[in-house]
């Protein structure tokens, strides 16, 4: 059994590869030949913590994953992250273990930024005036970073609650050579940018439906458990596109579900990933259109990264 | 985090320490203190393999435990054994992966054939005439090997399908000090032996009912998964006292379920193992009653048996 640090991990890393593969996963997810067992959750209410376990298998495949990841919020008073994970690579053929990837939950961070440019590529309107961002953290800025190989935009607008972390983001956007605006006013961002991803932890709504202009693209990633919601359940029912990683999820929890137990969108309106990627349904067939992606993250990802990265540390 | 080998594990081990903390796991699952998620199940059908991810966390503790099991039975024609996994030990209080434990799927069985003996010891009859073990793989051999500190008796009776691996099993408990006949006829057993242990992967009842005698006690570990059996359904209504080690499942698969199911016991028969331990049920209140547990594995198990063996494997 093979054990790969994050810093090994990060340094083998082969994105274009990554993307390739997460495409293949959305798309086997899509035809319902991907195992993906009830996720595992714990609560640790004592400790301010959680954990869930989420796994999966591509039928066919050589190898299966089974990841842990934790998030202790009080971890930072501690001197360590709130974040925490690592994923166990098995063979499909034989159960033995193949690897431990000790990432620390930094796989998860990158599939969750790649899904983003995989949206943003068959989605993003043609001329992007400027990236929106809605989030200071390592998410938003992994999303930044990894929309920039598909949009030739430098202009971005980040939105956050705190300016000293506003300005940490400036800091980091600039070294992409990107051009930042910062702003503490949410209606800004959707004034100005046309491919917005939201990356926060947020409980309430963060973009109205009535300041998203024609021609927008959304990416809401943030919205991974219950209870969660970046965006007005109205700009559901506004989108004239809607995507989603996972209907079965994207029913219970995520965007969507906000917007479909108000009863302003019907379930017909989710369209899932994998049939876009496929070619099975259209994405954005014009620049006037609104279109929204709302991604909550599926175990087929992190199946598809694991393998991913495995095979990047083999090859290494 | 510290990474252990089966070796390392099983040198380090303090099965007295481990006998209790099974103990208080059971107690604490049957007073409702264990977080225990649904298991997550994978079947790999193309190469006749299984795996199941097991996670459990008894509130208060320092750390919770996920298990990766997987079953290829293919693998012995590959030099490879059947059975391997691992348990990763992580924080309650950070989330921080503590230890991962290479056990192949020795605390697996270490823990069921543990649960053999805390059961042995508070139903088993006063005077053991003989030990009946069905069953001649490993866990067959464990569950004698630990029944052994809670019985004087060294007769022991062992039935196989196979004459040549009921040898081996006379080798090994040989080894241990006993007196062992061996037989292709389960009745034989059920004749000369009054403390019973099924142990076997049997689809199919091995025991018959009118076989068992006044005063016997039987532990049934092999059904551990839906389409098992190796009791005869009716046993289960003969015996004067039923326990299992976790009701919600029992009442799913494992001995128990066949009864129930049949109609030939009610669900207030099954008698939950933490409820024996903490005093709050009695067991065996005389000599001519038949006594009979249907062990299926839970969770908690695996928690406690990983705990106790990091904690043993840092007191080295």
């Amino acid at each position: 059994m093979k054990l790969y640090s994050r810093q090994h991990l990060e340094r083998s890393m082969d994105y274009s590869k990554a993307v390739q593969m997460l495409e293949a996963g959305f798309i086997a997810f899509s035809r319902g030949q991907v195992q993906v067992p009830a996720v595992q959750c714990f609560d640790f209410a004592q400790h301010n913590g959680d954990c869930c376990v989420k796994s999966a298998y591509i039928s066919g495949e050589d190898c299966f994953t089974v990841k842990v990841s934790t998030g202790f919020y009080d971890n930072p008073r501690k001197g360590l992250d709130s974040n925490n994970g690592l994923m166990l690579v098995l063979s499909a053929r034989t159960g033995l273990p193949l690897a431990l990837l000790q990432d620390e939950g930094w796989l998860t961070c990158l599939r969750t930024a790649l899904a983003g440019q995989i949206v943003a590529r068959h989605l993003a309107p043609r001329e992007v005036q400027a990236i929106g961002i809605l989030g200071t953290g390592m998410q938003a800025r992994m999303q930044l970073q990894h929309l920039l190989p598909v949009t030739s935009c430098r202009h971005v607008v980040v939105w956050g609650r705190q300016s000293a972390a506003l300005e940490h983001y400036r800091a980091f956007a600039e070294q992409l050579g990107c051009q930042v605006e910062t702003t503490l006013d949410a209606e800004y961002v959707a004034a100005k940018a046309n491919l917005i991803v939201t990356a926060t932890p947020s409980r309430t709504a963060l973009l109205r439906s009535e300041w998203i202009r024609p021609g927008t693209h959304i990416t809401a990633v943030g919205a991974d458990a219950p209870g969660k919601q970046e965006l007005d359940a109205a700009l559901l029912g506004k989108a004239d596109r809607l995507f989603v990683d996972a209907l079965a999820q994207c029913s219970h929890y995520g965007e969507s579900a906000h917007a479909l137990r108000a009863g302003l969108i019907d379930i017909d309106k989710l369209l899932e990933l994998g049939r876009l990627l496929s070619g099975e349904v259209e994405g954005r067939s014009n620049d006037h259109q609104i279109t929204l992606a709302d991604l909550t993250g599926v175990a087929v990802q992190d199946a598809q990264i694991a393998q991913c990265a495995l095979a990047c540390c083999l090859a290494d």
